[in-house]
């Protein structure tokens, strides 16, 4: 189905949405002097004396910047912060829905690293938390690893680790349901921007496996003239042999293929080159690098994309709500990579029984945000 | 009535005085496809194509950015983010009660006019407008000049100019009521700070009187060696005769007092020296420069004040909710002068017969937003 004229057309009649709401009526005129003049100077004194105490007076307790400069929107690309500013409100009703945290859409129209970083920090004590989001790579890293030495409320690149963390919960379900172990699997990953280096860094963080990483121009080597310093980066987690090639070599005897690239990548023979029971991760939005049932048909054991209308989801929405839950109410003031493994065997655990059409919970299961929220402390 | 207990308590029950709330639930798959991916994609494309349209599709269209770097909070002083967002807040409650307007927090841990200038600048996009908030004199002078001229959105420093306003509108009542001109009149102004100022230069555009300008040193002339740039500006509007002196010589045969200073600066004696029918506006918070009923005693004929207990409160919540709701359904990018003295005679319209005691509607008057937003356009 093609959601994009319903869309234009609600987001027409509603203008925006999300708005702000009052948690007590303004509707006494002592009211208007307890939350606001004369009143509320003693909060401010207060606060201002002990400012550890901020959230305790203050929304920060529970309120969320989603933080973009437009320059990676879904497979829009750099459309900037207006174009931005539509997801931005989306995600905002994601955190209301899922996980009743408020967040707020902040689109810059900055772009470098020195100045989104300023930006960020300078806004920084309006807010509980912070969710980077569609912002380019390689610049992603350099801000979110900045932003997090130093600020001290939870810093979190959703497009690298929310979708990393679902990938991997995924994965260990996978293996469950066709018995191999992770660490003795040959993985190959399509797509070396935000999302597949941080796919990569978790798993071998997990499990240490074979993994090959891939641009558009073929595997990731330390022959390659042309990496950036974030891909010579990934040398250190994969490609342990030094291969050269093409997806193609990539995919032989491979057990696993994730896919962040484009559409229509990798053919049904490249699948029927792969191991025993291919597993395949065909994440391209809106269309998969493989379609699941031409995936099938060629002998996949387990198909997983981003779409909704094919099972096995892969969707941010499953970490992201029970992540800054946790870091909000635990007062927890960075996600670490530990407690990201954590949410993946979280995640995975909540799959009773692990089969090839449902290796990933549905977005919608209410046990995720609170089991998620336990383990952030 | 001291609100101290009751607002430290009520602050920490609530823990926040805003949150954001949902236009639409997402109650259905198909609610997620229209207003997150994948439908939000063509909207994002459609606004990246037509960033003029932005606002017919987001939330800009009603949000208001409530900006602080905490440097001069009620009349706490430089008590930095922290302290100031609860007041922050506090504001956005007002924006929501009053002009159902969607206003956010937004407070600084950056102090110096560039990194203000190029923090608001870059968050801009976020939103429909931006309200300033406590920001200190004369730093607040160069933030407003600065960003007034590189965005496209409103920007109005409340502190400055919705006093302005509404002591305008209530010298235009007083006039009414005591039967002089207002260009005739001789006006003493206390306090050339944020306040101050814009009420010296919004007064002079409106009538020309004769303005002495004081702080804290006395009064404003040529001769002073100790004026930082904006004091000296004030020049061009005030003390036409050049004249030195204190408050106590300022006052003599003065006919309006205006006081944005500090408590009990104003003694008895000194309003048995001014003219006929004094009229005093003693503004200091919590505390006027001279109490009502003490000025009342020593001749005063029209008494304001800046607290809701005595009658003639000079309240900024009087205009700013008017404001900005005609700047955003209009899409007016640029509040000028002759909005302000159009809103300033519109606030005093809404007395239908001055009386000593009721120079100033009710900020609860539900007349007052329709009618202000109507006059900016």
């Amino acid at each position: 189905m093609d959601y994009s004229q319903q869309a234009l057309q609600r987001h027409k009649e509603l203008k925006g949405k999300i708005s702000v709401t009052l948690k007590d009526k303004l509707d006494t005129r002592d009211k208007l002097s307890i939350y606001y003049t004369p009143g509320v100077g003693a909060v401010s004194s207060y606060v201002a004396e002990h400012p550890d105490e901020t959230r305790d007076y203050t929304w920060t307790n529970n309120s969320v910047a989603v933080v973009s400069d437009g320059s990676a929107v879904l497979g829009l690309g750099n459309i900037g912060p207006e174009g931005a500013l539509p997801v931005m409100e989306g995600k905002a009703m994601l955190f209301k829905h899922f996980a009743d945290i408020d967040a707020v859409p902040v689109v810059l129209n900055v772009h470098s690293a020195d100045e989104i970083v300023a930006t960020v920090k300078a806004i920084s004590p309006s807010y509980g938390g912070i969710n980077l989001e569609d912002i380019a790579a390689p610049l992603c890293f350099e801000v979110e690893d900045r932003l997090k030495a130093e600020l001290d409320i939870p810093v979190f690149h959703d497009d690298q680790h929310g979708t990393a963390i679902v990938v991997l919960a995924g994965l260990i379900n996978a293996m469950k349901v066709i018995g191999k172990q992770l660490k003795d699997t040959k993985i190959v990953v399509v797509g070396a921007g935000a999302a597949g280096t941080a796919i990569i860094r978790l798993i071998h963080l997990y499990a240490s496996p074979n993994i090959l990483a891939l641009d558009s121009r073929g595997i990731i080597s330390s022959g390659r003239q042309d990496l950036n310093a974030e891909k010579k980066k990934l040398l250190e987690f994969t490609n342990p042999s030094d291969e050269d090639g093409t997806l193609n070599d990539a995919m032989n005897g491979a057990d696993i293929f994730i896919g962040v690239s484009k559409a229509g990548l990798v053919t049904p023979e490249m699948i029927k080159n792969m191991a025993s029971n291919p597993i395949i991760f065909a994440m391209a939005n809106p269309t998969p690098e493989i379609m699941p049932d031409l995936a099938k048909s060629a002998g996949a054991a387990i198909v997983a994309t981003g779409r909704s209308d094919f099972p096995n989801q892969v969707n941010n929405s499953l970490a992201f709500p029970g992540i800054f839950r946790g870091a909000l109410d635990n007062r927890v003031t960075r996600i670490t990579d530990q407690h990201k493994l954590k949410v993946a065997e979280v995640i995975a655990s909540l799959v009773d029984n692990p089969s090839p059409d449902v290796i990933i919970p549905s977005n919608l299961d209410d046990r995720l945000v609170p089991a998620i929220a336990k383990v952030i402390v």
